[in-house]
């Protein structure tokens, strides 16, 4: 399994590619950083963090994406953008047909280092060891991305069975989009 | 000056297209409302509302596009979704190239009504009478996308001065995307 993490963010939006299936140590194939001038209008800077994660789509053919999920409750200054970065994101995956995954900060440190409430520098250890690298991954959101793809790997079969019960007791939604109704009113 | 105003929402996104200069009476080419199931994803709802705006945009060929700005002190509950939906219409403006205009709920109930602390009916209201139409457009979603537009064709002309100026005293920034650099690590 193929997975491509994503740290959001408008500065920098932490990106990895990880493979592996549970049971197996995981196997690093990609790690960055898509940066945008702080300087740009937020919609420049959300177009070219759609570009730069397309690359990455395009490069990597992952089978799935897993995104951080963003709390309204964390730094409210922050929060937004990182919103916004998150839903381009996911817009990608989506739009590719790829799955796409929400873990919290809490998942992610907890699958790799086994404590929810583990620091940066732990978690940037546990997966430079998970991934038998020679040096953490600089910067952190790369190191974050690389642990949202592991966590992924690792919650996922759980997580497969809890959407197909889900599914089967539910029946599957369907989709609907009102087309624009402008002519009626020109 | 032709521009598409968007009320962004994971469930409901306003819109409406409207024609003007300021000093003119503004005229309503279009307006509607693109809706997304709330039992889908959120990853495959933005994709929807994607499909939906980019509807409108190649029906509409706006000139500009003006979207509300989005506060993170609104309600935690649903502010997280509207900020994702608000980041999907910036994206797809700026990938076209438009020019994308934020204005806070307040700037726009101003504009329209006189009055920064307008209520919902209020902003119908006068939307109705300045587009010269027979009823309120409803949901108020699409009749908030109406005054979105109106408020930022007239309040484009003292912003264009600002950013003009703006430009003149930093400098047009540049742009920069880092390229994957995940072969670096296979």
């Amino acid at each position: 399994m193929r997975v491509l993490g994503v740290d959001p963010g408008l500065t920098r939006c932490g990106v990895g590619v990880v493979e592996g299936v549970v049971g197996r140590p995981p196997t690093m194939l990609g790690v960055g950083v898509v940066r945008t001038p702080a300087e740009l209008d937020v919609a420049e800077r959300l177009v070219l963090i759609e570009r730069g994660l397309e690359e990455w789509l395009d490069a990597h053919r992952p089978e799935s994406v897993a995104v951080e999920r963003v709390f309204s409750q964390h730094n409210v200054r922050t929060v937004m953008g990182t919103a916004q970065a998150s839903a381009v994101a996911m817009l990608c995956a989506a739009r590719r047909g790829l799955p796409v995954a929400l873990h919290t900060p809490s998942e992610v440190k907890a699958a790799v280092t086994g404590s929810g409430q583990a620091d940066k520098a732990q978690v940037g250890a546990m997966v430079t060891r998970l991934l038998r690298l020679s040096a953490p991954p600089r910067p952190a959101d790369a190191a974050d991305a690389l642990a949202l793809a592991i966590c992924h790997i690792w919650r996922s079969p759980a997580q497969r069975r809890f959407a197909a019960a889900r599914a089967r007791a539910a029946g599957r939604p369907s989709t609907a989009v009102t087309p624009p109704k402008g002519s009626a009113h020109t």
